[in-house]
């Protein structure tokens, strides 16, 4: 069976950058919105409008707009968001089935938890996540910290109402992964070195 | 300024045992009842006695009664107990400023939180904890899973509420920790190889 590492991540944690690292490190797939697109183009739905289904919760208020999309205006039903989801169950799976892989959010730790994955949870104190989504983030650059640190919480709560809606499990809740990295006071680079480390105990033992 | 690690933990998760790894193979000093005998030299108390103490919570009813101590039948008055816990703190104190360590419990990542210790958590599924706890623990051999756990939850309570009542923070809450381990489906051996990667990443490099 083919090795899987999940990522849950808060924003700005620096969780696609482990999830990145990790995966050049062991050599494994990654996917974040390559799951998007997949489903975009198995759904025929704009790739935009997706995205935008999936980062909002079920639950949010309906009609949403959509803003780029090919769908101006569009309404979303209960059936649609659902079927966005069983989707991308699908494409999940069908990755986990092709190789090794690092698949970043979208409830990956659930879906695939027949396959008992590597659960990886990855958290940071406010003002790093705020500093490190002022970096990487371009639309942050006129922001000020309030600002951001309100977007930043907007996108939790979606993600843990996401989380909660198709997995009745609470996001982040330290019982649903092996594993929660603060990355406060961490470089990230040294923590995917001791995670592979830990996944690769077998390299660099005394008899190499 | 001397490297400290704690470590809070889940009866029955390993904790103990990844706290010895990391001592050994980081050459850190390891503390644990090492600490209750400290007290008990000072206060001049029985160690049994402050270990009842230390192991329920200031809010447990009074009195307690005290197994094999010197002292049958004492009653703990609220004093006695901030008392031990001044003294106790004290005690962590110089064990920082002696050396490296590491130390188990005790609320040491909140007394030493001026050091900025490396905080490790560790937790496991109830069963695995079980499994464990029948191990280690001789008296555990005669009892069934449910009475096990039973007393695991009782332990764990305790801790909760020990650590609320002396820090104000939520025992086992991510946010505390610096990292927080699941060892159900893994090898404390590996972990504890995967922390030293982290916290001495120089090491091994491809330098050496």
């Amino acid at each position: 069976m083919n090795k899987i590492i999940t990522i849950g991540r808060e924003l700005g944690s620096g969780g696609r950058e482990l999830g990145k690292r990790l995966s050049e490190m062991l050599g494994f797939a990654y996917y974040d919105n390559e799951i998007i697109t997949g489903i975009a183009e198995k759904t025929e739905l704009a790739e935009s409008y997706v995205k935008q289904v999936l980062e909002h919760s079920p639950m949010a208020s309906f009609p949403i707009t959509i803003g780029h999309s090919f769908y101006p205006g569009v309404s979303m039903s209960m059936d649609q968001a659902t079927n966005i989801y069983v989707e991308q169950s699908n494409i999940i799976t069908e990755m986990a089935d092709k190789s090794d892989c690092v698949i970043v959010g979208r409830c990956a730790d659930y879906i695939l938890r027949d396959r008992h994955p590597f659960r990886i949870f990855v958290y940071a104190a406010p003002e790093y996540r705020i500093e490190r989504c002022r970096k990487n983030v371009k639309e942050n650059e006129m922001l000020n910290d309030r600002q951001i640190w309100r977007n930043i919480r907007k996108v939790d709560r979606h993600r843990a109402k996401y989380y909660m809606f198709y997995t009745g499990r609470k996001w982040g809740d330290k019982n649903n992964y092996d594993i929660c990295i603060n990355t406060t006071n961490a470089s990230i680079k040294s923590v995917a070195e001791a995670l592979v480390k830990m996944l690769r105990p077998e390299e660099e033992s005394p008899t190499k």
